[in-house]
């Protein structure tokens, strides 16, 4: 492996071979004993029972009624499908508006469209990042259908006063708890918060189904409705012509067999997983503690909530050398899955930047050119962790040269043997 | 097993217990060899890349190009997801109306509706079944945005009249394949017809990816924009704003890696299930031959075409004592996955049968009270089609006894020692 402390023109972004040479994700990527989970398969292959209504997503949804302390959990094919059946099924026929953060995943205005509603963005906390509930409130206008919410990472936000807010207009509020899942807030599991939450079960999340999602909810009647949906609105048994049930916009969002088997192992190892990422993210916090000009951002709340530490985020400060863009580029060259942190701001974005209102989010502007992903997860380990740190230790001391390398400027300080930039 | 020779009272409608207690299904429910998904199963864990942009769906879709000799295929996590994706896409951000047939799959309105636009139903040719083209350009109006063509099981209809209509109008044509996936058309496998075709690998059909579906499309810019969409509206390396791929309405409609491996699978198994499946319904069609009342549903132009011979549907003749909905319910009750074909048409569901404009479909109305599915598929053998056609046989030779006592009529022919009705 290079040394950490050769050269600047021995770094990736100019031309040599990177750090790490396999890459490395921020991906959770924690898999099941494949023995364990052919055993399943076995069931699976003999019942001959591959897709719809099978006893493996049965019991995925009991499981994690359990996880959530939630009385209707439905598996459904991905996140962002439940987020979308849930966006159009409250806002039932209306052609309306759905709040949405400012800072959030690329994914979210596109779901309140697909479900017949218009993004309307509302800026975040500075601390949380998380919806404000002052600018909710300042947003909400007659044509607002729901309130999509985000439970950040690091803390779950401000679940208590967004509901507050949302029983007093009379405008549901779903959460986006994604990022947020075995997190708790006063001490009760995330899952039965607002209207719903929606749960991931890609790989790359805390519970790996290889794909899918959940919506949980506390709402017998919205349960009911929902499964209706994600089955083509196809009828149960009876079918009432006056039922809210048979109006629901169909689609095909159901999960199967073989992404509840990989789940359900995969639950069984939740424990362990988010000791690995507790362990992973106090090293870096001890490395990173040494460096000056960048902020480990610190989850919340820890003496009493539980928390996944799924996610290492980064903040650059005014004394770091580089910006954060810059420094993205430049780990990405080394082979370390980097990424910015919810960035470009939502309402930046094409169609956004001409189709919605006109707004003003200070807070998200300054804060989306501040943060970056570090990799973590099971493919990271701490040697690969100590590296990483070593290499921003090493950006950091070299800055002013590898800034002027970057920007083609003329540089009194490089010195290095390379051809000349 | 019970006699069919016995007093109607044995039937499983009037209570006894049914023919086949394992219940018989209309899917194919064909599955590759376990070992063999298994093998696949350990490179999938072994490289830990569970889900996007995997190395087989990439072989998956290379696999799916040869078979429909067409250029791009993109693979989706469902054939529903495929069909609203490209509906939204070809209407861009207009509001129009979809031509959909108003016999047809129950989610095809859904579809339309949440790509932004109305449903407008079509009637169907006699024969076919399939959208009859001079009543697709008797429907056209300046509304309209798309045409939603079934290629229908059995024929795949008129491709050639329709491709004509759509270029004349210059109204874009799409087909909900599923049904037809290996047939040909003028000897040329179907996916290449129309703007794009689309395929399902859901277990109950042809080819089994557990679940999971596919686009095939000989156009590259718009196989490029899928790819988009189905991805979040993530952009690739590079971005230009005036890219209409950029304005896209993206979604998670990405198929993964589990899926891809079944499916490739599967379809080394296609010439075997075909045949296997013509073995059935020629079966069918020697025994019910024999039945008066009862009409098997043929398949067109088998001396030069290929057909799949995916569906045993029977049509019920003014001869034969029962309704369809009656027959249906008997051998539902024997345990017989017998179902309602493509009833009841679409124009009387809700929503729509409120919210479309008012139409006559004169061919769809009489021709969704006359067919019926049958059970055929891997799970469905010799003995079972023998036991069905001799239960058949049985219930038209004693029609009228079983007539009044469904119908709770006195009945006189009825000698039975069970509970007087």
């Amino acid at each position: 492996m290079r040394s950490t402390h050769a050269p600047i023109e021995d770094l990736a972004i100019f031309g040599r071979p990177p750090l790490f040479a396999k890459g490395l994700p921020t991906g959770q990527l924690d898999a099941p004993n494949i023995e364990a989970f052919i055993e399943k398969l076995r069931s699976i292959f003999d019942k001959k029972s591959f897709s719809n209504g099978g006893p493996l997503v049965r019991a995925l949804e009991e499981r994690l009624c359990e996880l959530h302390q939630v009385v209707n959990c439905i598996a459904v094919a991905n996140a962002a499908l439940g987020l979308t059946m849930l966006l159009q099924t409250l806002a039932g026929h209306r052609r309306g508006e759905v709040l949405v953060p400012a800072m959030g995943y690329r994914g979210l205005p596109h779901f309140a469209k697909w479900a017949g509603q218009s993004p309307r963005f509302v800026d975040v906390d500075e601390e949380t990042h998380t919806l404000a509930p002052s600018a909710v409130e300042g947003a909400m206008r007659v044509e607002t259908s729901c309130i999509l919410a985000i439970s950040g990472f690091n803390t779950p936000g401000f679940l208590a006063e967004l509901d507050a807010v949302s029983a007093r207009k009379g405008v549901p509020i779903i959460y986006d708890s994604v990022d947020s899942v075995a997190s708790t807030y006063l001490g009760r599991p995330l899952g039965g918060f607002g209207r719903a939450e929606v749960f991931s079960l890609h790989a790359t999340k805390l519970i790996n189904g290889f794909e899918g999602g959940y919506i949980t909810t506390r709402d017998d009647e919205l349960a009911r409705i929902l499964r209706r949906q994600l089955d083509f609105n196809h009828p149960g048994a009876l079918d009432r012509p006056d039922d809210p049930a048979a109006h629901v916009l169909g689609l095909n969002g159901k999960l199967n067999e073989i992404h509840a088997a990989m789940a359900l192992l995969s639950l069984d190892r939740l424990a362990g997983v988010i000791e690995r990422n507790k362990q992973r993210f106090e090293r870096y916090a001890a490395g990173l503690a040494e460096i000056a000009g960048v902020r480990l951002f610190p989850y919340s709340g820890t003496e009493t909530e539980i928390r996944n530490y799924r996610m290492v985020v980064i903040e650059i400060l005014p004394d770091w050398p580089l910006t954060r863009d810059e420094t993205v580029r430049l780990m990405k060259a080394e082979g370390a899955g980097v990424r910015a942190y919810f960035n470009p701001p939502l309402f930046e974005l094409e169609p956004w930047v001409r189709e919605t209102p006109a707004g003003s989010w200070p807070v998200t502007r300054a804060l989306t050119e501040r943060f970056l992903h570090l990799p973590t997860g099971e493919l990271v380990s701490d040697r690969d962790i100590d590296l990483l740190i070593e290499l921003l230790g090493w950006v950091g001391r070299h800055g002013a040269e590898i800034k002027s390398r970057l920007r083609g400027e003329p540089n009194k300080h490089w010195r290095g043997n390379g051809p000349t930039p």
